[in-house]
């Protein structure tokens, strides 16, 4: 970033000494990009000093662009009218978004501050599942019946252009309001004025409200659509979820995927504002469930301690060999999370996932084990080799099936396939491996 | 997926038994979404021949929703009228991402297929660096000319709205091809006729065609723009980046991050289309990376075999530390990772983060530490305890620390932070935590 973004050192000064009035010029001089990063490099009650000295239109285009749960944050270092003019500036999709973040006491006074009709839309959304693409959908669109022209069309998108979330992509209802087709702005403007909007308009690819969010979001992105049409169990039209909202929620999921990936919560929020504390408390769960599970290596070891007391070169081999099963296993929970989260393979795919892991496996198995055989032979002796040999081409084999498997369960179970898979994939493997470890080196060794 | 897309089983059962006529018909009566989801579920021979049974219209509509490297292997499979066909079809910028996919001679022949024009678009784009957003980008587009009118503009999109990538965002140029603005359709249609375009337009946020294209695409998506004009370094217009290429260049992103996250490189196919053999070929060189640096963690253990001999019981907590080592590494690193992907943290940002994952570090150590020192003491005795108790505290401080580090000297030496850092850390942290278990035990259990 350094090279692409010249945030420099005099303006960096200027804030960081709190010259007020120097600041305030600074940041009247940055893009709403620069003002956005420079924020995200403060801590949220620093954030809220530098938020005020802002334009109160620059404000909103600011805090359009935080997450919510920064949002909630900087909210809470500013004063009460800022907090009602921020909220009734905000899009109904992020002020859902945003009174998920804030206690039940302050989301009912922001609700409270909103006019009836944008409280009415706010909480209409507010109804709807948690995840669900009808939170963060947007109610306010142009739509067109069958019968008008496309210059009628082109009228009312030129009368209401401000006011929709967009007008490039139009659905088309029939008398009560039921989703029937969509058209394009470019389809429009294409077309001699007088066309029917019923001759232009195509088969829509579309959602249902109580639909994930995330998955919504992908079809938009994948299917190459400006914004999809939301209808309810009816399909009647509630709503469309706009390109740039799909990125978002995109985003948000990949916060996610990556963190969990990672073995940790998202953050939500920038990292340089968010505080050492709520870092740590973004890990601890994670890291207690890993070193939890970890206490039942150290029960496996128990059971083969008179094993390692006769032959103790049998402990310089088991950080190498657990390591091993546990990345064979999290490189296939990771291919498989990926494929499911991407459609290319469904929960019905369980015997097709599992043999061609468990090929994948045994190829990798032996690849390692032909290397560990010769290595361990001619560093200590040939039964050491057969043992790490072995156990190698077995940890592999099994790694990959159970790491492909444990997404595929996750899925099944209805669980986020990431949280399930991590913790799960590594004290297995880890307790599997030792298990496969020792009973090859009591068979092979004779102990 | 399973309950979103019904592909009914009957449908796959025709597919799957190669009755063409039945299998034709059945295409026929999917939506482009479904014909692609079944593509990505069979070997690519298959797919080639399920390929020619689709219209040349939404052949050629699924063909462009495939990878780069996936539309290489069916294209291996497929006669060369049709690929020359479809790779007339596709835009510029997808022609580009497939001709890296494939043979140097084929790609020669493909080039000669297209059109001079065609051609000569395609291999200016061939001549920007791999990875910029140059070869990502639409050299197709409509531009202004700040003093035409609103009711100028509009006509000129009208007659060029279906050969233009995109005609929503529309950049404004002076007489030299300089980008001095941008202006969006949305903005001309509510606009009087005869109001100039100098009046409407906007500050452009734009990009430099040597770009990284992952850092334009996320900057196009965080500023909820519908597409950023691409300039030369002499700032006259080459093209423009639209929301849909920046989704996909994201979403390739995404794929390699998880996937190296995981310990793999990408498979840049759909799972099931692509063989076993090519999977493990995707692994194996991370699986080797890993298992050789791991070969230190058997010398380190080799130093301390002696003190190994005579307090056996030491060997047992090896998974347990090196695992909870690894794991306080990765969180730091995926997060550190992260948070330089999304310009939250620069490479001069270092010091503050250093300190931060110390603190957050020496937090979870304590915690961990305590409570493993309480579970040691009881089970084992007090000096164990202490060993396992203190080792936790030093190896979360030192393992989030250096974890923190890693991706900010991946960045510094322009390496890919998620390729650097997951092997560094692993071997890193469980060797010096070996270090640092086996130096605390001989020094408290004064072996």
């Amino acid at each position: 970033m350094s090279e692409h973004v010249d945030i420099d050192l005099a303006r960096e000064r200027a804030l960081a000494e709190a010259d007020l009035p120097a600041a305030a010029a600074k940041l009247a001089g940055m893009s709403i990009t620069e003002v956005v990063e420079t924020l995200w490099r403060t801590s949220y009650q620093r954030g809220a000093v530098l938020f005020r000295l802002l334009s109160k239109e620059r404000a909103l285009e600011t805090f359009e662009r935080f997450e919510p749960a920064h949002q909630a944050d900087l909210l809470r270092a500013l004063q009460d009218e800022e907090v009602t003019g921020l909220f009734a500036g905000l899009d109904p999709d992020d002020r859902v978004g945003l009174l998920d973040e804030v206690p039940a006491v302050v989301a009912k006074r922001l609700l409270l501050g909103l006019t009836p009709h944008e409280r009415s839309l706010t909480t209409l959304m507010l109804g709807y599942p948690a995840r669900s693409v009808g939170r963060r959908m947007s109610p306010e669109y142009v739509r067109a019946h069958p019968e008008f022209t496309a210059g009628h069309v082109l009228e009312t998108v030129r009368n209401r252009a401000s006011e929709a979330e967009t007008i490039y992509m139009i659905p088309v209802t029939d008398g009560e309001k039921r989703l029937i087709g969509v058209v394009s702005l470019r389809e429009i403007l294409a077309a001699p004025e007088d066309t029917r909007v019923a001759d232009l308009m195509q088969t829509p690819e579309y959602a249902t409200v109580s639909d994930d969010a995330e998955y919504v979001a992908r079809r938009c992105g994948d299917a190459n659509l400006l914004a999809m049409p939301v209808v309810d169990s009816e399909k009647r039209l509630v709503g469309i979820l706009t390109i740039d909202d799909a990125h978002q929620i995109l985003r948000d999921a990949e916060d996610e995927d990556i963190a969990r990936a990672g073995g940790s919560e998202p953050l939500r929020r920038p990292y340089l504002s968010t505080s050492a504390f709520k870092i740590a408390r973004a890990r601890v769960v994670w890291l207690l469930v890993l070193a939890v599970s970890a206490l039942l290596t150290v029960q496996v070891l128990g059971i083969f301690e008179a094993t390692l007391e006769q032959k103790v070169v049998l402990a310089l081999f088991i950080p190498l060999l657990t390591g091993t099963g546990g990345n064979t296993g999290s490189q296939a929970a990771t291919t498989i999370t990926r494929a499911l989260a991407m459609g290319e393979v469904t929960s019905k795919d369980v015997g097709r996932v599992l043999l061609r892991e468990f090929r994948v496996g045994t190829t990798l198995g032996l690849l390692l084990g032909v290397l560990g055989f010769v290595l361990a032979s001619l560093v200590y002796d040939v039964p050491t080799g057969l043992v790490i040999g072995s156990t190698l081409l077995c940890v592999c084999a099994m790694a990959a099936t159970v790491g492909g498997a444990m997404p595929l369960i996750a899925k099944a179970i209805r669980v986020d396939p990431a949280v399930f898979s991590t913790p799960f994939i590594t004290t297995f493997c880890d307790a599997t491996g030792l298990l496969i470890y020792f009973s090859l080196a009591k068979v092979i060794l004779g102990i």
